[in-house]
């Protein structure tokens, strides 16, 4: 059956660890080692986290989760995908966003795409994100995507730990 | 009982037809006539309505709909409040849109706000707005804002012509 799919950016799409670590690396001139990282909420892992997420430039040149092109293309094919950026807390990253998703995900089309405040005002039936707060108002089905700061979370959510893995649950 | 009330922007907010007024007497040297503009589409009754949205400063600088800041404070202290605007159509209106919320509505959190390209990933109890195609799908109650393009139209969904009258029903 065709399920309405609200898809998560970053963290799940966009490999922000990387991109964390890059402006981290450019700021500091190391780079972190990634063992340090786990458990440690985004702001803490990067002190200037807040500060990069902030700057014009950071969400355009984020990398690609990988697989996340394949097997989205896959998945908008047989069903309803929404791509669910909580960005409003981010506002310089609007146009960052949505030109990022139109380079990289040209098959979503602009009706699929969401920038909100909090993720509770979205009604669909499965949610996939790396975030334990968007997951837990969900009303739907749950998939945790695994990044470094849910690492040691234990929860009610499937956690997946790859497109792969999401693609075998949903295709 | 609080209420979770998603509020359309354009032609509800912000008073759109005033600016495409303008911007056509920009280009074309007259105004408008009112009188001539109901039961149009907005892109029938201002032809360059499409370009003009999809440049940079048209949505930065509409005018207010009469009483929307008034009341809308009124009921953002009283019910859960959503600013959900289909902005996806139009990318370069999102920074636009999100400086004049913060301007003249001062009092709606990034919380609040929602920009998407379809509406019917909204849920919510109440949907104030504009547009038929929106109201249609929504399964909550629905508020018809009168504007020239929904003049004629009968619908189900309850017509209110102004703030004052969405203070009655909702405060």
């Amino acid at each position: 059956m065709k399920k309405r799919i609200a898809v998560d950016m970053d963290g799940v799409l966009a490999d922000v660890y990387s991109q964390f670590a890059a402006y981290h690396e450019r700021d500091a001139g190391i780079r972190p080692d990634p063992r340090t990282l786990d458990g440690l909420a985004e702001f803490e892992a990067f002190p200037n986290g807040r500060l990069h997420v902030n700057t014009r430039g950071f969400f355009r040149t984020v990398p690609l989760v990988t697989g996340s092109q394949q097997v989205l293309e896959q998945l908008n094919k047989r069903h309803t995908i929404f791509i669910v950026s909580a960005a409003m807390e981010f506002p310089n990253s609007l146009d960052d966003k949505y030109e990022w998703l139109r380079e990289h995900f040209p098959f979503v089309g602009w009706r699929q795409i969401v920038f909100c405040g909090t993720k509770d005002v979205v009604d669909a039936d499965i949610m996939i994100d790396d975030h334990l707060k968007n997951l837990d108002t969900f009303k739907g089905e749950t998939l945790l995507f695994s990044q470094p700061h849910n690492r040691h979370a234990v929860t009610r959510h499937r956690r997946v730990d790859s497109w792969a893995e999401i693609a075998e649950i949903l295709l």
